[in-house]
């Protein structure tokens, strides 16, 4: 394109932007916020990415009302950032293109809680703790449980997972059913609360982990699990990390149904005993969960501590007091603050990939001698029974070199997991970080993401510059 | 469109369709059949649809050889019709419009299997039964398992499950990638060997019930499972349907994990006693399986026992010898033609539906109902911890006014399915017999999946006058 041509396109796509942001300022009044602090709230991103700002941010209260907001962007061509929580760590609220961010955080109800079938209809907004909180009573619970208190819409639209994921799946296996507003504005509904189908193109699954591009997701029908009636949880210590790979591979093959198998390298574990007060051994360590029957949380426990003993794991303490486990699961969640601790003033870089089980001990010593030869300090923390691990690089933000050794870093790691037939991301999504390894890992699929995109979102304003490297 | 360009149009039809065969007879030769017998088999029935016969049928060896089938059909807008076992049940493998059939039964290998990692890559062609007798001595099972022994490709196409779906999942739970010829002829690897990825659109789940309407699957990646260290089995009678039904809610609401709960209604039950001498009590039953350690099954089975007594069933008679259980199995799997056995002569036209599980009872009963007055003979059996149920209507293909009655029966039976937030199939897909109920079902979703359609199939080569009723 000449260059007057694209400052021409530029320029109409500017005021383009203007006329929306004026239509939803009179349609939507004081939920129409054009505030710079606000708009940078929703530009924020947790990660090194430059934030990018939205021209204006609309709270939307229904699904009625995202459809018009949705309608008014697209005669606008404007582009729309779908915004929950904004925990997510590659840049997936960024407004790259400005735009309208639809905030969906008052979007917060739970619709309908259907006991008798283990499924629930809430509202995006809806964060996953809070959920947890109103089915106290329920007896039942949702397992998924990324770090962060992320909302159920983001957690749909970056296929998240998280620590209970071995044993209960993903937001894939998760989500029964949605209804979405579409880029031309129309609302649909996919899948239904049946807990299976095969009527048609799995719409639901294709929403999911499609980060906002295709749709703004705004009910959504979970799967829900009844709490167990015990839980036992552990710790095991191992020599090295190789071993305490073995011993996840192990457990899993043999069938274990293991509700959280965690690991913690060295690095981290010394970050925890630091922040937690812990007094662990510090060697690599695996934190374990089991749910069951009381016969059946110790059974597990039991033939755990066995297969750990054959890697030279052990001692494995474990307890079924709900106190001492929450403890330590604080701990696990507290990783986070736990690794900014080891350098006080330092920014964590958060990144994950995900390699097949039998990989995972080597990629993980890979990359533990990838880090120390580059010098950085990176705890590396994992839901090791899916074979996924997190590294957090703490970086000094004003040290040009120091980030430019994490990105060198964070690049070999993704190409080492993909070479290893694994994925560039187990559970953080694409967004703007992680575009530049679709290609190598999808190859020629990438070019059938776009024919969908393009089909589905012709206009390409539904969070344009996400995803998908074209 | 005005009769004669209609007629001109299908007149090109045909003649690019002779010049596809022609070509596809030069570069396969003998592995491109044109004889009528080869081709009435290709497009044969397992229900009353008419066969509607492809023009050749290509048997491919190889997934570049697939492409080049596509590429030859492409240039000349010729359909393209998947064929795997030929056990689907909607009709999938006609081919109203003609085209070619590309049968994959000689793509059947098992192509490596990772014991470490729980999976295996096969080739569409083998069954699920070759695959598990190809893995006995891994210690590692295959678990979907759909009444007939299907190919694993069409499995793949069809979203299938089976009786054991309610413990590991359907298709879509156990696919973990797919390599694929797109309808351009291109090939494509969807997902990883890693557990689970956030990296993009989820084109393995797009694919797993597309029906050969996307393209054509020819590597599949398949999660397995370790064979239980226990396993036991059991019968427990109910005095009605209701009951039986209550029990599997509350049996699933206790996190009981059943293997298996399978409900066959009294006239089932008769035709089962006839048919592979069971001596079972005439009355809804169900037959379970638990999977497990040894302290693990018995204890699931003395819950299920509990539970079972609490709605008025019982005795509830288990065992864990494999003789027996294989015995209890054979039977269920053999129903189908139990069921051919209450009426000699009599053709099976088998349906399924699939509802939220709190509304099976009321469906079940208003289903027996429905099937009462309307006179015919049709043993109702089901996945119940789904909320899945076929129904097995035998009907006499010569008697119109039976078949009449068939189809307004299982038209009322699928609306009812979909009113109660089910859906209109459970397993089987959709083909060409349940087209007609998919705007019911969807709602505007249906255009969604037109444009993807379109965008990924704009000539419309790929199993044509499939799913979707555009």
């Amino acid at each position: 394109m000449a260059l007057a041509t694209a400052e021409q396109a530029q320029r109409e796509d500017r005021q383009g932007i203007a006329a929306a942001v004026a239509e939803l300022r009179a349609r939507f009044g004081e939920r129409c916020s054009v505030s710079h602090s606000v708009r940078e709230h929703h530009g924020h991103t947790t990660t090194l990415l430059a934030n990018q700002i939205p021209d204006a941010v609309v709270f939307a209260q229904s699904t009625e009302e995202v459809a018009e907001i949705v309608k008014i962007c697209a005669a606008h061509r404007t582009p729309i950032i779908p915004f929950g929580a904004g925990t997510s760590l590659e840049g997936h609220i960024n407004a790259p293109e400005g735009g309208v961010s639809v905030d969906l955080s008052q979007m917060n109800a739970v619709i309908k809680i259907f006991p008798e079938d283990l499924n629930c209809v809430v509202q995006p907004g809806i964060t996953r703790m809070k959920l947890n909180e109103y089915l106290r009573d329920t007896g039942l619970f949702f397992p998924i449980d990324p770090g962060a208190d992320a909302s159920i819409g983001g957690m749909t639209a970056t296929r998240a997972s998280g620590t209970n994921a071995v044993r209960y799946g993903t937001m894939k296996d998760n989500v029964l059913a949605l209804t979405a507003v579409m880029p031309d504005g129309s609302i649909v509904r996919t899948g239904s609360r049946a807990k299976k189908s095969s009527a048609g193109y799995d719409l639901t699954r294709l929403l999911i982990g499609s980060e906002g591009t295709l749709g703004i997701v705004t009910e959504i029908t979970l799967r829900l699990q009844g709490i167990p009636e015990a839980i036992s949880g552990g710790i095991c210590p191992f020599p090295d990390v190789e071993s305490a790979c073995n011993a996840v591979i192990v457990t899993i093959q043999s069938g274990i149904p293991v509700a959280r198998i965690e690991l913690l390298d060295t690095l981290q574990v010394k970050a925890c005993n630091a922040y937690s007060k812990l007094g662990l051994e510090e060697k690599p360590t695996l934190f374990l969960e089991f749910h069951g029957t009381k016969a059946g949380v110790a059974e597990q426990a039991e033939q755990f501590g066995e297969i750990a003993q054959e890697f030279g794991g052990g001692p494995f303490v474990w307890t079924d007091k709900a106190e001492d486990r929450s403890k330590l699961w604080q701990a696990r969640h507290d990783a986070y603050w736990a690794c900014l601790g080891l350098r006080p003033g330092s920014k964590s870089v958060t990144t994950d990939v995900c390699v097949p089980i039998s990989r995972l001990a080597e990629c993980v010593e890979a990359t533990r001698a990838d880090i120390d030869e580059t010098g950085l300090i990176a705890p590396l923390i994992g839901h090791v029974g899916d074979g996924n691990f997190h590294v957090s690089i703490l970086v000094d933000p004003e040290d040009e070199r120091e980030i430019e050794a994490a990105h060198g870093f964070i690049e070999r790691l993704n190409w080492r997991a993909i070479e290893m037939d694994g994925t560039c991301t187990g559970e953080h999504g694409v967004g703007q970080g992680k575009k530049k390894y679709l290609k190598r890992e999808h190859g020629d699929a990438l070019s059938v993401m776009w024919a969908i995109k393009q089909a589905i979102d012709p206009l390409n304003i539904m969070n344009p510059g996400k995803i998908i490297p074209m």
